[in-house]
This record gives C-alpha cells, sequence and structure tokens, in this order.
C-alpha cells in the first residue's frame, strides 16, 4: 500500500513544474546571499525558508525540539497562510476569522515562526502585553525556555493565535472539529440576509500519529456525518514516525478510509509544490456539503542531506554541522542564525496582513449595521465573544420542595438544564449516545438538533465517541460557544485526555456524568466506577461536583454557570435521592463552598462528624438522626466539592471541619483514596476498595458496607477511639 | 448512505431461501407446542428460539437488561456455535479453541444461554465449583442479581466460558485482536511440520457501539496491517443506539471503511438467513490473509410487534405483555418461562459438544507425541497455559554499582528487560511507538519484530494507538502470553479503559510508563503528568511503581513478574538518577514491600520522616544528609508502591512511618492528592498543585519546589511543628 514516491529528492534538479516549486532545494551555492535575493523576485522562497531556518535554529539552540516537520512543511502553511487563510495579525481573535490548527503540536516552531512572521499581535493581559508582538525573534531564540512564549508545544491563553493546545496527538484534529460545527451554529444562528456574520474554514495540520488515533477516527466520521464543509484537514504524509517507517505498523489505505467517513479527498504528490497545494485548497473552498482531507507527501527533514525522511529528524536538533548543511541546500547563509532577511515579513504584511485586515474590518462594519438591524442577536454575538451570561439566565432556575422519595440527580439535573438553555441560547451539548439516561436533553420546542440540515440545533449527537465528544466540546467552547457533554461517570476515562486539556486551558466546558456509583446496580463492575471521581479531581483546574439531592443540583449548576474559564464535571445518580428538607438542613447554598454544615450538634459542639457526598449525603443525614436520637452530638456536612472547598479560607475549612473535631466518618460510593485529608489520622473512611459487581442497588450497599447501621458503627467507633486518646 | 432494508419483516412470509431461513416467526398459532415439534425436523428453530425466550425471560425476570440483541442474533450465535466453533464445553480453556468475544457485552444472555445449552463446565476454582455446570437454569434465573454466575456483563474468571469482560464499548474487539496475534504468535513459536498445535480462530460480535468507538478504529487498522487472518469479526448492523436510529450520528460506509484497513468484508443481508451466514463463516476460514468483517444485517428485538427495531429493545425488559406477544410470534407457549424443550440441549451436544470434544482430544493426544518429539516446547507450552514462570528466568538480573551521574530509570529498565527477556521467551510487548524514547525494545539478536510475515518477533510495534495497546495487551494476556507496553506516562490517560479493565480481569500485563513528571523538561505541560500516578494507584487490583534508581528498577521487575494474576504499571524517568550507594542505604529489595527505611537516624529515633518516590527520592536522600550533617534525627522512606505498602502488615507498616513520628515531608513530582495517608495531619506534601509547563528541568525544579533547599526547609519546620505540638 506503500505509495510510489516519485517526488523529486535533494539535490535532483527541480523538473516540470518547477516555477512552482517555491521554496525547494536550490542550488547548493551560497550565492547570492539571501539578503540580495530579495529583489531577485525570489520573496516566496525566502519567506519559505525562513520559517525553516527559524524553526532549526530555535530547535538547535533549545538542544531540544521537532524540526524535521517545519522543514517539510514551510512551503504548504507559507501557502495556507498567505495565500488563504482570512485572519488579521492585528486582531488574532477577530470572530469570523479562519482557524489553523496545529494539531501536530510538536511542529510548533511552524506556528511560531508564522506568529512572528506574520506580526501577531498579542490580547491576553493575563499572560502577554496587548498590542505587542505575540512573538518576537527574542521569544523564538528562548524557544523551550522557562516563562517563553514559545513553549515545546503551543499552549492555549499563554500565546495569542495558538487556537489550541496541541500535542496529545489526536486532539487537534477532533478539536477542530468542535470549531468546524460551531462555525455552521454561529452561521445558522446569527447569519442573516446580506449579513453572512460567520462563515469561517477551518484548517487542521496533521500527521500519521493524527492518522492512527482512534479520537481523530470518531471525530472524521462524525465531521463526515454532519457533512461540515467547513473543515479541512491537511495531513502531511511523510511516512515517517518514531519507532521508524510507517511501514511496519500502518498500512492502512487513508484515502479510501475517508472517503468511507463521507469525506472528500485530494491528493499533493510533494509538499513543497505550492501550486498544487494551491490548487487543493482552493477545491476545498469550493466544497460547501462535506468536509476536505488533503493528503500531502512530504520529507521530514526535508533539506537535510543526512536526516531527511528519517526518524532522526523527528524530535531532535538536527546538529550544528547539519544544520549548516541543511542551511546550504536551501542557498543560505551557513553561519547565519535567526536570519530574517529584508522583505520577508514586509512580503507576509502585504499578502496575510493586508487580506486580513481588510476582511476584519468589512466584518467589523457590517457588525455596526448589524447591531443597527438585529440589536438583540448583536448582543448576544457581543455577550458569547466575552464570556459574558445572558442577562437573567437564572430566572427560572427551580427549587424542589422537600420530598422523601425524591428523585435521581440526573432527572433534577434534566429539569435544571432545561429552565436555563432556553434563557442561554448558545448553552448547547448532547451525549455520546446517553442522553435518554444521563437526562441531558433539552427538550423545549425550539431547542432541536444538530444535524447537516439543521446546524441551529442546540441538540448534539455526538455518537459513540466519548474521546472525541470531549475535544470537540473543547472546540466549541474555543468558539465561545458553551457546551456540556455526558455520558456514564466509568466512561469519562474515554475521554480524559480531552478533559485534561479542557483544564489547561481553562475552558467552560461542563462534562456531565450520570450513573456515579455501584448505585447504577445491576449493570455491574465494568460499568460502576470507583476511582473516577479521584481521577477527575486530581486533574488540576478542573472543578468536580457531586451533588446530594435536587436543590444541591441547582447550586451545583449555578456554580458551574458562573465559572466563565473553568471546566466542570457534574457528577449524577442513576438511582433517586431524597430531596432533603431544608427548613431542618442548611440551605444547598453552601454548595458553592464545596462543603458546608449541612445539620449540627446543639451548640455547634458535635463530638462526631459525618462527611458525605452525593448519593451518601442521605444515608449520613438517616445516620445523623438516629445520631441524634440516641444523644450524639453529631454534624453532618456535605461536601459536593473537594476543590471548591480548598478554595475557601483556612478560617472557613476550620468552621466546616473544626480540627478538635477528630471522630470523624466520610461515606462515599467510590474510592476512599484522599479521604484521609479529611477524616484525618485514624478517621473512618467508608467507600469503596475494590470492583463493584452486578446486583440490585439494596445488595450492593448491604455488600459493599454503606447501610445505616455501618455508617452508625463507624460514628460510635470513631468517637470511642477520640475518648481514648483525650 | 442508509442500506435498503430488503428483508422481510416480522409477519412477512418468508420468501425465496425460507428452508435456511432457521429461527425465523413461524406461523402465529402457538401451535404444535414447542416440546412437539423436536421430532418435526425443527430443532434448530427450536434451539435458536430456546436462546431467544431464555434470554427474553431472564432480563424480564431481572427487571433488568438487554433482550434486544439476544432476539435477533440467535440464529447467527446458533449457527456460529452448532456448526463452526471450535469449543470443547468440557474443557472450555483447552489452549487451541477458537474464541468467542462478546463485544456486546450488554447481550450477556446470548452467551449465557450458550454456555448452559452447550453445558461448559467450569474451572476456575475461586469462584466456581470446577467439573459442575458453569451456568445453570438456576443461575439464569438469577441473572444480575448479587453472586450470579450471570453478571450483567460477562465477566472473565467469574463464569467459564466468558473469555474476556466485555461492557465498555470497543474493548472487546481491541481485545481480540490480541487474541487473534497471540494466536499467529503461539503458532510460529511452537508449529512444527506435523503439529499444528495452534491454529484457533477468534470471533467477535460487535455492535454500532463498537463500530463508533475509536479503540476499536485503532485495533483494526493495526490488525489488517498485520494481516490477521485468524480474526473474524461480525458486525451486527441493527441501525439503532440508545439515542435513536444511527441515521442520528452515523452514517459513514463501514465496509468501505474496513476495506481500506485492508479488511475482507462480507454482507449477511438478513440475521435470520443462517444459511448465507454459514456461507460467510465459510468465506473466512478460507481466508487466511487478511482479517474479515462480516456485516449482519439485524433487528433489534426481533420478534417483538412492538419494539422490534426501535431503541426501546435495547435496555429494559420488553414487559410481561410484549414477552408473550414476542413469544407467540416464535410459536413459543407464552406461558412457559424459561422453557428449554427436551432435545435442544441434546443437540447442542450432538453439535458443538461432539465436534469440539473430538478436536480437543486429537490435540491432547498429538500434545503427547509433541512432548516426546519437543520436549522443550511442550514443556514452555505447559508452563505457560498454567502462568509459571519459566525456570532460570531472574539468572541474569543485573545489579548496578553506586554511581552519582546514574541512568534514568527507563535506561536501567531496558537493561533489567532485556535480562530477563531472554529467558522468558513469552514476554513479549512493545510501544505506541515509543520505544526508541521508553526504551522498551528487545535489543537481543532472536528478538525480532512482530510483523505480517515474522508472526514469531516478540517486538510489537503498537502504532500511535495507545488506547488499541492497552486492549491488545489485554488479549495477549488471556492467550496466557506475558505482555508488556509502553508510552508516556501522560498517555496513559488514552488507555486507561483497558487498564482497568486488566485490573478487572486480573491478567499480569505490565503497562511501562516514562517520561514520569515535570522531569521530562521541555516538551511542556501536555507531556508532564501530574494527575496520572494517583490516577493509576487508585484502580483496584493494579499495582503502580515508581522505582528510584536502577536497582529499585531490579526489584521492581521482580516483583511485576512474580505476579501471576496482577497487572502492574512500571513508572520511569526520562532524566538520569544516582544509582545510589546500597552499602550506604538499605536494600532496594525493600521495594516488594512498598516502602521501606533506605537510612535512618541513629538508634532508630527519627524526628522527620522523609518520604520520596521515583525520582525524588534522590533529592530527599541529599536531604537527609544535609540534616544529618546539621545534627537532625532524620530517616529516610523510599515509597515505590503504595499498593505494595498497603498489602503489608500494620506491624510493618508503623515500622517504617511509626505513628508517634508526626514530622513527615512527602517528596513527589506529581499531584499530592492522598499523600496526606502517609504525612499526616499537618504533614508537608511537596508535589504539583498546577500542572507544569515548558523548561529546562533544572528551571522547573525551582519554579516547582523540588530543590534540596526546598525539602531540608520542609522538614525543618515539620520539626518545629512537632515540637510545639509536644
Amino acid at each position: 500500500m506503500s505509495p510510489v514516491h516519485t517526488h523529486p529528492v535533494i539535490g535532483q534538479a527541480p523538473k516540470a513544474r518547477a516555477r512552482s516549486r517555491r521554496g525547494t532545494a536550490a542550488s547548493l551555492a551560497p550565492e547570492p546571499k539571501a539578503e540580495e535575493r530579495v529583489g531577485a523576485g525570489l520573496i516566496e522562497e525566502l519567506s519559505i525558508n525562513t520559517i525553516r531556518t527559524l524553526s532549526i535554529d530555535a530547535v538547535q539552540q533549545a538542544d531540544s525540539g521537532h524540526p524535521g516537520t517545519p522543514m517539510a512543511l514551510a512551503p504548504l502553511v507559507y501557502t495556507l497562510w498567505q495565500d488563504f487563510l482570512r485572519f488579521d495579525p492585528e486582531d488574532a481573535i477577530w470572530p469570523n476569522r479562519d482557524r489553523f490548527v496545529l494539531s501536530i503540536g510538536h511542529a510548533s516552531m511552524l506556528l511560531y515562526s508564522m506568529l512572528y512572521l506574520t506580526g501577531v499581535k498579542a490580547v491576553n493581559a493575563e499572560y502577554e502585553r496587548p498590542g505587542e508582538p505575540a512573538v518576537t525573534l527574542e521569544d523564538i531564540k528562548r524557544f523551550r525556555e522557562i516563562g517563553s512564549k514559545c513553549p515545546g508545544h503551543p499552549e492555549y491563553r499563554l500565546t495569542t493565535g495558538v487556537e489550541t493546545t496541541t500535542g496529545p496527538l489526536g486532539q487537534g484534529c477532533a478539536t477542530s472539529v468542535g470549531m468546524a460545527i460551531a462555525g455552521d451554529w454561529l452561521a445558522k444562528r446569527f447569519n442573516r440576509p446580506r449579513f453572512t456574520m460567520f462563515n469561517y474554514s477551518v484548517y487542521t495540520l496533521c500527521g500519521d500519529g493524527d492518522m492512527m488515533e482512534g479520537v481523530a477516527s470518531e471525530a472524521a466520521s462524525l465531521a463526515g456525518h454532519l457533512m461540515l464543509g467547513n473543515l479541512c484537514w491537511i495531513y502531511d504524509s511523510n511516512r515517517v514516525t518514531i519507532e521508524g517507517h510507517t511501514d511496519i505498523t500502518f498500512s492502512e489505505d487513508v484515502a479510501t478510509r475517508f472517503l468511507a467517513y463521507g469525506w472528500n479527498v485530494l491528493r499533493v504528490g510533494d509538499a513543497n509544490d505550492t501550486e498544487r497545494i494551491a490548487q487543493a485548497i482552493e477545491r476545498f473552498r469550493r466544497t460547501n456539503d462535506v468536509p476536505t482531507l488533503i493528503i500531502v507527501e512530504s520529507h521530514i527533514g526535508y533539506g537535510s542531506p543526512h536526516k531527511h525522511d528519517t526518524s532522526a529528524a523527528h524530535g531532535e536538533p538536527l546538529g550544528e554541522e547539519e544544520v549548516r548543511l541543511a542551511k546550504r541546500s536551501y542557498g543560505w547563509p551557513e553561519d547565519a542564525k535567526f536570519l530574517v532577511p529584508d522583505g520577508v515579513r514586509e512580503h507576509f504584511h502585504a499578502g496575510i496582513g493586508r487580506r486580513g485586515a481588510k476582511l476584519r474590518k468589512a466584518w467589523a462594519s457590517m457588525l455596526e449595521s448589524y447591531r443597527a438591524k438585529y440589536p438583540e442577536l448583536a448582543k448576544e454575538l457581543e455577550q458569547m465573544q466575552r464570556r459574558e451570561l445572558p442577562d437573567g439566565w437564572d430566572a427560572d432556575l427551580p427549587s424542589f420542595p422537600a420530598d422523601a422519595k425524591g428523585l435521581a440527580t440526573r432527572d433534577s439535573s434534566a429539569k435544571v438544564l432545561n429552565a436555563i438553555a432556553p434563557r442561554y441560547p448558545w448553552l448547547v451539548g448532547g451525549s455520546a449516545d446517553l442522553a435518554p439516561s444521563t437526562k441531558t436533553r433539552l427538550t423545549f420546542e425550539q431547542a432541536g438538533d444538530f444535524e447537516a440540515d439543521t446546524y441551529g440545533g442546540r441538540n448534539f449527537h455526538f455518537g459513540i465517541r466519548e474521546h472525541a465528544m470531549g475535544a470537540i466540546l473543547n472546540g466549541l467552547a474555543l468558539c465561545k460557544l458553551r457546551p456540556y457533554g455526558s455520558t456514564f461517570l466509568t466512561f469519562s476515562d474515554y475521554m480524559k485526555p480531552p478533559m485534561r486539556l479542557s483544564a489547561l486551558m481553562q475552558l467552560p466546558v461542563t462534562f456531565i456524568f450520570s450513573h456515579d456509583s455501584i448505585g447504577l446496580g445491576q449493570d455491574g463492575p465494568t460499568h460502576q466506577p470507583v476511582e473516577q471521581l479521584i481521577a477527575l479531581r486530581s486533574i488540576p483546574g478542573l472543578v468536580t461536583l457531586r451533588p446530594a439531592d435536587a436543590n444541591e443540583v441547582v447550586e451545583a449548576w449555578r456554580v458551574i454557570i458562573g465559572h466563565a474559564r473553568q471546566p466542570a464535571c457534574l457528577v449524577l445518580s442513576r438511582q433517586a435521592l431524597p430531596t432533603l428538607d431544608r427548613k431542618h438542613y442548611a440551605s444547598a447554598k453552601g454548595v458553592a463552598r464545596g462543603a458546608y454544615v449541612m445539620a449540627d450538634a446543639e451548640h455547634g459542639k458535635p463530638e462526631v462528624i459525618l462527611i458525605g457526598t452525593g448519593s451518601e449525603v442521605a444515608i449520613c443525614a438517616e445516620a445523623y438522626e438516629v445520631l441524634l436520637r440516641d444523644g450524639v452530638a453529631a454534624r453532618l456536612v456535605s461536601m459536593p466539592s473537594w476543590e471548591l472547598f480548598e478554595q475557601q479560607s483556612e478560617a472557613y475549612r476550620d468552621s466546616v471541619l473544626p480540627p478538635e473535631v477528630t471522630a470523624r466518618v466520610s461515606v462515599e460510593a467510590g474510592s476512599v483514596i484522599g479521604w484521609d485529608r479529611y477524616v484525618g489520622d485514624g478517621g473512618a473512611k467508608i467507600g469503596m476498595h475494590t470492583f463493584g459487581s452486578s446486583a440490585p442497588l439494596k445488595d450492593l450497599l448491604h455488600k459493599y458496607g454503606f447501610t445505616l447501621q455501618d455508617v452508625v458503627d463507624a460514628a460510635m467507633k470513631q468517637i470511642e477511639r477520640a475518648r481514648q486518646k483525650a
């Protein structure tokens, strides 16, 4: 299946379409000097080789990095940006810009070179000085150094112009599907006759790794199904991976696979053939009804006489001598480092810069008229862009009356979600084929489904593709939608990589996980989460909430929606939980603080503290009542979120869990790991120590020790221990 | 892309190939009674409908489960087992049996019905009574009840005849690729002229979910690459998922996709057409050079007049009335429950039973001759099957001299692995395209690569497919190989679902994760694990080891290899770590106990305890020396494995971490969550609280507080705190 490589290799004379092979290896003679060539009409070649040599030099200087792909793909990226990308370096977050996703994040110098050469201006006051260049030549010289704007892999927020954090393979591809979906959704929502507010394209640069990762396969299948005509993946087929030639593990016919997904597939036989590249991109732009895959055959380490087409060019510096040889093959001054010939930046300014500015300004002026004609929509558009909440989003939040029978938190969450969504038009989401079980469907009339012929719908069907769902949610959030996605808690394992990226990028994505413990019963241990809660809690920057009843669900949603820059997990029960009587117990408002005293001993002087989360709060409450009846001074604490609790002052934390009260019992139907922090030395942790099993819930609670008696016994033992110690 | 459904639907008269449509809906008249039909030559239909009705009745009785798929696929499973599967119910673990994998684990009643009807005998003394039936009719009546041999999803070990635990979608498919690889590997290793010890086939029943999950895509791509002619996936295309018709999210051309992977693709237009099914399976059996996908168009809930072809038939009982109607449509007595007509079990006995016994006995007698002719190979084969270790497997384990510069634990692990592997012929493995970085390649001459033309090779190239790698490792282990797989620790996130199954199934799989912290440096936060260690530690039954130096690596491997029924993670550094002087420090043998005192205060009376893991032990050792010099009584504890430590007696644990010594510092370049357990209330936890960043290691250690001074300061503060408290 290996394609026949008929492309010119280094040292051979350019053949037929020589004119179009901008940036190929020129004569080996180093003259005329790079700077002198500008006048000779070779500015394109000069620009391409500037990208290449900046990348080579940065990696060499850092003594770490990936030079081979920038060397191969500079002509492609040059052509895409200079001649096609609708992107204004002066305003890199203009909402209708084309998105460029570098799914091959290790080739980060390709992107940094472009950000520098096109003069992208910084916008993010937190990490940058707005208005200053996002990337300077000095930043490039500090590639991979501490505090650099040019880290090893591109990081969203840190560097303006980076559309998404990439590096873990497959993620960029799948995220870009979310961006394309967002584009179609935004177009449907905001475009009006003569007002094309949104029609951006998404270009994604992928590699062999992306083609192999399952997450990209899932996303490609869905993109084909949704007929995302605004999506273009460009596959750098260099046939080299870290372990060697792709022949050792990857011999499928990628083109045919994508045809099967319903994509249009184009092929460019030589990554240096900018004319063909341009033709392919033009073909994509004329294709509106299906996504496009452009397969570009390239030579990793192009220009390096000893390392091209080898894995040695992938992940380490070329070495000083090889750098010289590569530069010589480009006709570049061998001793020049970080050379940017005069005219190159001006050339980009005249190309992408001028085109981008014109487009952006036209859009801005269209927005003015739009604001006049459609003030409500314009307001919405602008609120979205600023990640503001719509006015009155919480006006319909319900309050649930006490109810001993109660309802599952997945059900109360459905009610809350459906109370918020009508007032929050860009709150959209769905499930990985479990919406009837996770109860995440928007049921009001106007909600609709997002399908190829109904891009305005708000219910997404991700299919049985949890991993792609996670990445797509990130893509939606990057384009300023407010997305949520759902599956069973145990299957959060399938989507951990994009959840991690969500946290790293600080995106307001909501992950809804129902069936949150052995409480799901008979489906058994494959479906019963045990270790998932702690896995989620340990992701930095992610907030996990496990509400105890319907009113805690309301408050959990309030916390989640209130966070503009933090992903959250909402962890919900399958089984019904009593709606606690808030006249008797403290208000659920305490959810916002992560943990709160729900009921207390007389005079606030407990001898033992019962700490529960989610479905186990009800049993703690029962135990509290029994202890109370028996004259035992107990405190009942609901602790829906460790992360929120940790954010509170020490004084507050000590007020909930007074250090002097060492008799403590935690009850959570998940792994006990981590609970020592809250029960302290010698405290009791009722939880799971093994996998669960398939049986009705009642039997499982008995088997694994979650009965009322278990909790009461543990509390009494704790009191005894504390008394003995005192 | 939706295929045209031209199959007969319920109520229509069977058409052309009527004779071959065994098990289709017969006349609606309930006569003649099921029992009476036996003599009428309808035993095949009777058997098929027995599978159906047992499944329906079990789900109805449990009031929970998935009836629709067993109703649809009974004819398929009947045909496969009765006419093809080389499987002996009397000895369900005969090594050369065909493997049947129910990737659609929710359709578990299909499998339990077959185990009961074919009379599979139990073999697992831990959960069963060997020699007794693996599944009785009573077990089926207790489907999904506590302690039942018939849990919601099939569980390996619990029920003989279940080849692998399934339920999480895609896993069965990918695991079956590992089984097929194992078959080819075993054949290459053990087959000799006239001794075909291994030539089993692997049949996998997949659904729409499997086709959508990325892990199955990854595995299918690799299976095609490896030209696994012994692998047959049967895809139940019923076009219904939980959210509705697959048209809402899944419109790709599956057949073409698999052709692109290099598979042979067959289609059967009607799941009731047993003749066509048989033809397709025969085609598969004649195809030796590529894997086969048989797409079977089916009707979920077949026979249920109101629920067939709907998602209502998927995951809930039909309801009493619908059960009657379905039975009526099969010509079944409507009131009979759990009816197994006379003759049905006898029919299976005469089919699969007799055929399987003959094959197995022939194999056993061949093994006798083989043992005579190839005693060494026979011994190896039998040791493998019993999961015994080869004699002298550890004879060449190295010992590393003290070395201040030292080496990365990924490098020492490479040496250890290459010292074990030549003496452990069925220790095989590879990497998800990172072998040069994880250093997991077997480098000795005979090791070789596992490729389509070299099935005896021991180095596997999984490609950039971590998720499939994890599942394939499970498949290899299920076929008694001793597999390992490697990637970077951060990418363990990509393969968590199969790791979980590995733990649930108690399989001796070794997961090797290098680049285990910010210690990897410049690749930045996407590549730097933070929360992964705690995520792994929280999986029940999985042992995680993070050795501190080369000699701890030796002992870690000794522990891992010694476990016949436990998966393990070996967590390794990218950066060099000093090889500690074991004349000065305690022997690394302590690794086996999870944590051990490496160096102590005089008289074993420390005032402060420093606890490190992996790369942070060296810095703790430095701090220990500084404290010693300053006259501070410190203890140095290396804690490579929480899980192993927890398995020790309380006395041992208290001897390492005496309760009276409350001044404690843990140092680990990962999330601090969970460390409270070992440092106690108020102890110091030096670790990560955020994601890392891209920079040289030195700078990161400084930035995140892992310098010598940080540790010494923390220790002094702890001492002060303890003194104040005392």
